[in-house]
């Protein structure tokens, strides 16, 4: 069994961190944080589980919280997060981060994109980017992780491996991304209330969305060059859940069946990354309450345009799960653990 | 490892019965019948479902179908459902029915609520009705276990310790409940197309609801004595839940304290039924997703009139998360496997 | 052409005033306030309105305000808008106050209720409380007027008749009504976030909602006796609108045609309030964006009970377009000016 | 007063028409038709609309109806209208066509995208492209005209001012269209029913709806040469509106400054097409219920590429309103009536 502590759990994905760590076999959930001085019962927070009467969510001291547990989950604001993660690491604890904090290589982009510097660099550069289909390898050794965010998650996966095997034109890159509001996480704004969410449905940050940067450099990791995106968020009126329609021209010689292979290629061992057949999509009900990223693709041979949707649960593969998925890696556990009902013999 | 049969498997229901015993570690999901000719695979039926590629929905003759398993779950419409259990029953097999065909123990009372005469009236009397709260006992040795409605659920736990208590006047009984759009089913109806239930809100069915017959035989067996009660179910604009809000006037003498204490006595070992401090009251989130039934109350001394407020998930403490509850019980299991995570601890 | 403001022009009701005014032929509206100092464009505020790009919501001193308009609609929060009133009184000035700091008669309730002493018990005494179906001629005549509840709106109408023919157990009354969201206002609080109230209902102030006295004041006038009533407010995932399911006893010798009648005789004239066929309900979407309240009834010969569903749009009926019709009455305009459109023939 | 006539009443479009036309001081609503065998009240139908009692929707004989108006909407499926329009045509009747009948000019396209071959050929070369912003002068003498389908409104209104100032390169569209579910229709499906809608999202028809020869045809119209776009739709758990992102590669030279001019220019005398700041966007709430199309769009100069977004209620610019609007045109009345509320002054 192993200590864990999830730093700032009253958020959304503070909950689903408890929700799926409380029904983990390895795992005790030795802290949960809030910077809040009263102290909250799981069972306030969270009703929909059961059995956690005597267990609080509370403010920790410093001192205290590097005691609490062997790994930490963090769960704090962007910027907060960072000091946190700072002070654990000192501590010799291993952090998985769930802000952007430790995400952008590039300590540089932060002013532009988050408003404020990094005071962490030399962190920065040991942190390693939490996707495991393409960083499975570095995950296993790594002592802070940093969490990929929820739109660069599904629009990351459906494309890299296009990229990869050339089959795309890196200028042509449109991700048209549509998110349920629990991305916007749990501060009240008049942007999220019932009345101004149901029955609507806009664009928002056009051409100015924090995961823009997120999104070029790990795609121009892939393709050894530098790849940069039109990326528009959405807001729909679903409290979870992204789906991403994403635009691409081929590249010269580029085939459906070779794009096929692509996806197949990199996730035929990949536990939660499920490649549909040619010209069928996932909806957003498919992925909701899992872990999966599902992906489809159309190829448009009239424009040679390769048209790849995606889809993911914001607060899942997006967020908490795969923070999990992550735990499992490093700690050496099953991967899915946690994650995967059984299945179905 | 015990062999169970979901019959009529692709209803809201029987997806639900596959998605909680695909996770069960005693049960092996032998059979998945539908009535529709071509075989349907679990994977485009429960897209969320995980490593379901090679299992099959299908047609089964009767014949197939009773070497199929040893205790089968049916989900099939009233009517329909009684004359597969009287087979099944035939061939020494378990049965867990869902529909409402073995809950009247008043044959005569069909043909009134739901149209149609009863034809295994010898049958009827062996059948136990399944709600673990009152019939425990008689449960693990049924052969068929009469699942009980949604809405008789939420209304019955709500009510049953006030009357076997006598704390409250039998004929002032008022149920309003308020229920998600799947507990109609799959059928393809106007009332439950998106443009009619999005932002609307109406009652049904009112004074004639067919599980009315249901929530007044139950009651008045806890009772000893004829109850008749209103009760007008409305829809709401939601997939799933049940929220039931009970009027009561209070028998001479009795107190909020007793209200409680008759509350408390009767579910402190129940492991679905959680109740709340006075004047707490369930959502429909709590219990979304979940087995249990949540119950609030009130008490208005102005008026002498208790208000009680239950909620549960309709297709699973309303449906399969209790037929689930039933099959542990009968079988001898944990009588929370598959239906709650492990707690926190 | 009558001039008229609205004060406190930024809220959900205040929205709805400057919607139905801006079609209304025979008012300007002079002025539209807010407390908030930066003016807004009404283009910004009411994006779906046309022309309105000159027109603006701006911060009016008391003086400005008092030579604004002949005619008032105080959209403020409740004890706010009582000053106001008085001030605008004072300089002779109509007043329609969507408050609830005129309706309560007996100013002793205002501190229980509202928490707050009433300060102007003397113009308390002066208003009008605005139902025109009730006091159609005071109406007329009245300097202020205070506009209804939208709760109580929904539950006299479909009440009162019944009252007057002594057709009830008057100690027998339970309302259970569920609203739309925009009920709540527009202040930012974790109820109103669209992801805890989609996909959730639950009822709220149980036995404790400050629309009880207004309910039971009415109630008490039709009776000319002491009335109580059980009320539940809950809270639907929709926008806008009330649905009232109430419950009664029904006096001896009451029958469903007594009912009808009732009913009939109370609102054949009326322009607003449509009584459905016997067993007949209305459901939300039959009035939304309507002024109408639409009343359907059931008589449960079994328990003697009578079920009253009353049906309005919480922020017409229950509030701007009330206020109008109350204008309209006041006025001496058509009493429908702007409230319908011209019938088919 | 001219007579009209809504064939097809019972559909979304025909509800729609109905609402619009009764409250339209020039028109009197002569005939409304279903193909059902009963009348139908339009009480039942429409409920919130006023004042219908005596009027129905019922079932007329061909030659009852060619007596039955001077105008008529056509609201039947697709092509099932072509054949009442030809017959009307012959009667020397005014007719506007909402369904897809009259609208591509190439008769060998319709086996294609509707399956059927064309029976009226050479009616549909006289009929006119009910587009206002781009066809007003021929409106004003069609006797047949071919009302505009709902995607096609809100992209070629997004495009098309572009296309004429050579803004654009003609092969680099790309339309992400999200709809509302009222845009599939009455008809009952499993992919319209609540369950399935809420909580969801996801594309249909990629790379295959019928609407793309008809976006294609009138924006090659507007370039002088052969267009081709990439047109994605996607379904929406909202009852009506459409968004669409519209994602285009600028020509040379071309600049945020010009894109602007260009839009301004083309709808400065709009009544129903209001263009927005450069980045600011609109949503689907600003015009629900209206029959504008708003627009906004960002200059991306990372990538040259321009982000235009179009916003339209699908009923009403999309469908009646814009049918209206025709009318209006067709007969001389001012363009906006019945379509507007009277301006703020």
């Amino acid at each position: 069994m192993v200590n864990c502590a999830v730093v700032g759990a009253t958020g959304y994905t503070g909950i689903e961190l408890i929700k799926i760590l409380s029904a983990h076999p390895k795992v005790c959930l030795s802290a949960l944080t809030t910077r809040q001085k009263e102290p909250i019962s799981v069972k306030s927070l969270v009703p929909s589980l059961y059995g956690c009467d005597g267990f609080q969510v509370r403010n920790y001291s410093l001192t205290e919280l590097k005691k609490a547990a062997d790994l930490f989950f963090i769960c704090l604001p962007h910027t907060e997060a960072a000091q946190t993660a700072y002070e654990l690491r000192l501590a010799g604890k291993m952090v998985i981060d769930l802000s952007a904090d430790f995400r952008l290589k590039n300590a540089s982009l932060y002013p532009k994109w988050y408003g404020v510097k990094h005071h962490y660099p030399s962190l920065l550069k040991k942190a390693v980017y939490g996707s495991p289909e393409m960083n499975r390898a570095q995950i296993r050794k790594a002592d802070l992780i940093a969490n990929p965010g929820c739109y660069p998650t599904a629009s990351i996966l459906a494309i890299y491996p296009l990229i990869r095997k050339r089959l795309i034109d890196l200028s042509s890159i449109v991700i048209d991304a549509k998110s349920g509001v629990s991305g916007a996480g749990k501060k009240l704004t008049p942007a999220t209330q019932f009345c101004e969410v149901a029955e609507n449905f806009k664009a928002y940050k056009v051409n100015c969305h924090q995961h823009t940067p997120e999104i070029e450099q790990t795609l121009s990791g892939a393709a050894s060059k530098k790849v940069m995106v039109t990326f528009v968020p959405h807001l729909l009126p679903v409290d979870r859940g992204i789906l991403a329609t994403i635009y691409m021209k081929t590249a010269k010689g580029a085939t459906a069946a070779g794009v096929k292979k692509a996806f197949e290629e990199a996730y035929k061992n990949e536990p939660f990354v499920r490649v549909r057949k040619e010209n069928h999509f996932p909806a957003l009900r498919d992925v909701r309450g899992t872990n999966f990223c599902d992906v489809g693709f159309s190829f448009d041979s009239k424009t040679k345009r390769l048209i790849v949707i995606s889809a993911i649960d914001n607060l899942l593969k997006g967020a908490s799960g795969q923070a999990v998925q992550n735990m499992n890696i490093r700690l050496g556990f099953d991967e899915t653990e946690a994650l995967l009902p059984r299945a179905i013999k």
